[in-house]
């Protein structure tokens, strides 16, 4: 797709949790990452799913941070012994890990007007990699936190994505992807050269087929993505005008 | 854990396709590969997501067909422009991409009877990386290929899911890993440290603690894996003593 690099923010995830790579977990995290992202003009370039593994963590955060302009992690930010997330984070940047004084007076006020103990279990939600940020928890109180680049956020889905609704307006934003679709009756076996011709006379946008198969029924959507709705607009006539001349030729 | 390293087959994972990082398609294969390779015996330990781009299908394959025992791939083996996955895994193995007179004869074979044309673009359906064998797709016919340790299988959930199926049995397989689950009616925050004492006095098992938010309801379920029932058993025994005798403590 033609477009000013300059204006493409891109993004990686980082989904942690020995529960997904079992599958006792089905993930909800990444799908609406990708969904948000996209809607606010930030492109999601790569995913890793990896376990509660320091060393993996490690791994994929440092990939991955020095590729994009931001990382979101989701999971292992609790107060059990399995949450090593913050622990992870701090050794993939080289940085103690510590008790931010900021999160550890947010949790202990919480605490204190529900008249329920501020325990030493509780305070292990207020690590941080030191030289983090806070990232509010409109949920449930315990605090996500951002170094640099890398947004570290809570694995349940209703907590990431207040998380995530919370920090999405002070990202730097790139262009907005567009798209539009068209349900195509002919099936691929039947337009793939022809659909191959029209992406390449339109190369502003990129155009993916997804056939979709259901109780034995088959269909087929064409979506048209791209930076320029002139572009879209221009793709999705020809995809149109393709169709019609083939249906009518079949029938 | 502790465990028999001989018997542990690992595995790796590459979901291929723009539609997952643009968030218009949610990703369902990930899930049930992960279910289905934990039933078997094998262990799912890494997953990426990337898109409809050779660099980065190369990329990840070659790094996870070196790490573990197989690699599982979904997406982009459909006759369209955008399906350039058996392009590129014949890139990551530096061998051709070639027409299968096996998939060919198959594909043809099939056209025929339904008496539907067997066009070029259908014929892309039999692409393989030479060397490569078949993997049967009972749904829709267009097969996915096995090349050394990487199965190269489709995106749609069903056509995967039966893909799979039908491969496993074939599969060197480790222990297969067990589980148990105990609802505690106690925070996190609360048992955050007898919880991580019990996994240290279970050094065969794996504690996992998973707090969920739903309609503002709190709850938390801890999840005990191993690869022996007897020290499963152990845990979850120890698990409820400590969760028996803090709701006594409280109440």
């Amino acid at each position: 797709m033609a477009q000013d690099l300059n204006k493409i923010v891109t993004a990686g995830m980082v989904a942690i949790g020995d529960e997904l790579l079992v599958g006792s977990t089905k993930d909800k995290n990444i799908g609406y990452l990708a969904e948000r992202l996209t809607t606010v003009g930030i492109s999601l370039r790569e995913v890793r799913i990896v376990g509660d593994d320091e060393t993996a963590i490690v791994e994929a955060v440092n990939a991955l941070r020095h590729r994009y302009h931001y990382v979101f992690t989701s999971g292992g930010i609790g107060p059990t012994h399995d949450d090593i997330t913050a622990q992870s984070i701090s050794v993939a940047f080289g940085a103690p890990c510590i008790i931010s004084a900021e999160a550890d007076k947010l949790l202990a006020d919480f605490y204190k007007r529900k008249s329920v103990p501020y325990t030493a279990d509780r305070r292990l939600m207020a690590r941080i990699t030191a030289g983090a940020t806070l990232i509010d928890n409109p949920v449930s109180v315990a605090p996500g936190f951002r170094i640099k680049n890398v947004f570290v956020m809570a694995g349940v889905p209703s907590v990431f994505s207040a998380m995530l609704d919370g920090v999405l307006p002070a990202l730097q934003k790139g262009e907005v992807l567009k798209s539009a679709s068209v349900v195509c009756p002919l099936p691929e076996g039947e337009i793939g050269t022809l659909l191959a011709e029209i992406q390449k006379g339109n190369p502003e946008t990129r155009i993916g087929s997804y056939p979709k198969y259901e109780n034995g029924k088959a269909t087929l959507v064409l979506t048209i993505r791209g930076y320029s709705s002139q572009a879209i607009e221009k793709a999705r006539k020809a995809i149109i005008s393709m169709i019609d001349s083939n249906v009518r030729e079949i029938s």
